[in-house]
């Protein structure tokens, strides 16, 4: 039994063949414990996964702001949140920030959104790997998070993102929240997604 | 010993603590047999994969256009690539193009592009959970694509994708090619991608 057997509430991705454990089991819960906290030495393997994606000619469009709970950037980027995601993001153990570099001495990154997307991802599987849940948002205020952190002109923040230890979905504290936290996850089909021959035509 | 032990070349991440196996192991390899297939069933696996990525409110803007060696999709991708990566990737078990949805009936999908770089890195971490590799590339002629396929003006092509068996770096036909294979990979410092309290201040 793995950690995420036991997870308070396992939402595993209902697949037609079995997906690697770490795949499978993300999901990303609003519910989280906030006397559980992350390591240090989590947060860091978590940032050495994004470290390590890949990207167009290896240009690392991706950066971090971090921090984790009681230290002055945890609620700096909390301050950033729309009140939606305040509500609930404040019993993160860490809170970061998804920020895409959009220019090097070459002139504009190509790609540099999809490559902080390739970043992020390996981030949270790696808190997956770790035993914790990391939770993405676009619901942020982009300008006060420039404003706050001394971006400069050529960085883009592009998602805000909560990590911490899941907890009972009862724990939230609105009854909307505990409902959505429960609905099963839903995705396209896959013929719907994956296409042979020609645009729209089912791969399987 | 895993799969990745005894891969013909092992570039694991250099980390400052022990990342997930699939993470570490995952590099782009351009060394490929062509004597390994890809199965239906693993290349079903790395769709459900990306099918399952988060995304913006849900929007999913992901597709994949996915042809097997053999298949004529296979050749029409092959085709739309610059001849740098003609040279290795048709011996790829399978070839992809990872193609962003930018519209829906709301309007333009926010983040699109981080949204396929989400899917795109499970994907190809599947890949490797599979006992195979990927090598996304941008390297490809996006307009090509569009009429080989017959893609809607509202779909944008970002990266195509080799998948396939790893192979020995001496397999490739191309000297320069084969020390390219060998080189070490190189990231940026932990500390110049991961900030806390302003933008420029290392985390870690």
């Amino acid at each position: 039994m793995t950690e995420q057997d036991i997870a308070p509430l396992a939402k595993r991705a209902e697949t037609s063949t079995p997906l690697h454990e770490v795949i499978a089991a993300r999901w990303s819960p609003r519910a989280l414990d906030p006397d559980t906290e992350v390591t240090e030495r989590q947060l860091r393997a978590l940032l050495e996964a994004a470290r390590w994606a890949p990207s167009r000619g290896n240009t690392q469009p991706a950066r971090y702001l971090v921090g984790r709970r009681g230290e002055p950037t945890f609620d700096r980027i909390l301050g950033t949140l729309e009140r939606g995601n305040r509500n609930w993001a404040h019993r993160a153990g860490a809170l970061l920030l998804a920020v895409a570099v959009t220019r090097n001495d070459k002139g504009e990154i190509p790609l540099y959104e999809y490559g902080v997307g390739l970043a992020s991802q390996n981030l949270v599987l790696q808190a997956v790997a770790e035993g914790l849940v990391a939770h993405q948002m676009a619901g942020f205020d982009a300008d006060a998070a420039r404003r706050e952190f001394g971006l400069p002109e050529h960085a883009q923040p592009l998602a805000a993102i909560a990590v911490g230890a899941q907890a009972e979905p009862e724990s939230l504290d609105d009854d909307r929240l505990v409902q959505r936290e429960r609905q099963p996850r839903s995705r396209h089909a896959l013929g719907e997604i994956a296409f042979t021959n020609t645009w729209g035509e089912p791969a399987f």
